[in-house]
């Protein structure tokens, strides 16, 4: 998986990223869930390890256009891990109490605690994307944010947490197929947005801001993957393997007791 | 399962409450877990249909001596379930700013929002159970507790909560067999506190502020369910087939939008 894995300062261009890609697992679909399912419950060890140890901190950053498949990825990926230490922060429109502090306060309060696995489901890349695209603050403003992103990851590798940042990489016609489905779907119309019309507009303007993203803020404290995901089984499979890969890295181990239990006698 | 459910001011005495019953279920422990198994897609489902239509707000609160099996029964209950959307929330020993503030403050600050299903792992119940047996407070402040409590949960209920609470009920020789299955895993020490067996020690005094907790606030808002815990697959089960009623009860329906959707077109 090491292919989807964007160096520092390496140059992205979207366009030359397939996100149909499916080459790093020889399997079809069918083989490719069977995979999942495997890793899922890998997982499942591997978090209770993480919860058990209480070392390290563990956060996962999705980002994608609408429809990319955040949620998807989401229910799929995490499905049979324990809700007790696992949580999912998911970043909207600032409220006013937001807006009235820096753009990293509402995100520094929700990184994991130690033992905690927590995913962003959106996260302060919005900063430099939506407020970028949208102009809502002047680019002198929103440039001085890379660097303040990279030294506040920095400062979050270097006190314990495992960060992983996942772009999922749809196409625009994919997104358009997918925005029909919901719109098809009476069952899917309260995912449905008129406002995610409009954001489909700027698809080049967010490819772009994206390619900056992606250029500027991966590092060895907090790598950016890029994703194909175009279709949902790949994309959660290759989440799925490059989660479990790290936390295996981590060589986590069940703590021995603080105490000393040797000789004890319960009555 | 109705049977497990306390009424409104019914005199408890656990004692005649037998741990060990497995009695609404009729197959033994492996279709039992079978069951559980479906229960659990089931949930999946509702808690979806919980999520997309962002109406009603769902809180369990567990409660449960040392080693009663609320941790296994979050893992096993919620497995499957989406973790946008769930959270678990985990009262310990409070903090100096918590201990600075009324008991429920902390609590409140953790209910549940539209669409989120939170479960408790432990409560504003140790304010009347802990707190008691250990005289951290004078009877008379614990004493108006209930009342209070009661009220509290009310509001929530009224203002769209749906609150099931769960004793887990275990006996102290299945407390010693599991106390001493940690003792004799090292992968299970972590888990194992020495000041566990000072606990035990006041097994007779937890009963009784238990069977106060359960007369005294069970009501029609926020009913207290007494689980046979000894056997885990069938504490698993008679929890997941009691939120999975509840939640059918709610008779939840995706949400058509918001917006006028006729005659979008997708460019």
């Amino acid at each position: 998986m090491k292919k989807y894995l964007v160096q520092p300062d390496m140059k992205v261009k979207l366009s030359e990223w397939d996100p149909n890609d499916t080459s790093e697992f020889k399997g079809g679909k069918e083989q490719g869930q069977a995979e999942i399912e495997k890793l899922n419950h890998r997982l499942e060890e591997l978090q209770e390890l993480l919860f058990a140890e209480h070392r390290h901190k563990v956060l996962i950053v999705l980002q994608a256009m609408d429809t990319g498949g955040k949620d998807g990825a989401i229910r799929h990926v995490f499905e049979g891990v324990n809700p007790q230490g696992t949580r999912v922060a998911n970043f909207k429109a600032p409220t006013a109490e937001e807006l009235d502090h820096d753009y990293l306060w509402r995100v520094h309060r929700q990184v994991p605690a130690k033992g905690e696995l927590v995913i962003f489901n959106r996260s302060h890349y919005e900063d430099v994307l939506v407020v970028r695209v949208h102009n809502l603050v002047p680019r002198e403003v929103w440039e001085t944010r890379f660097d303040q992103i990279n030294e506040f990851e920095e400062m979050l590798a270097e006190t314990g947490t495992t960060i992983l940042k996942f772009y999922l990489h749809i196409d625009k016609d994919e997104q358009k197929e997918r925005l029909q489905a919901r719109l098809d779907d009476p069952n899917k119309h309260w995912k449905f947005r008129l406002g995610d019309l409009e954001e489909r507009k700027l698809w080049s303007e967010y490819m772009q801001a994206y390619e900056d993203v992606l250029k500027k803020t991966s590092t060895d404290a907090a790598p950016w993957f890029i994703v194909p995901a175009n279709h949902k089984w790949y994309r959660d499979l290759v989440i799925s393997t490059i989660l479990v890969n790290t936390l295996e890295g981590l060589k986590m181990k069940y703590p021995e007791s603080a105490e000393n239990l040797a000789g004890v006698v319960i009555e």
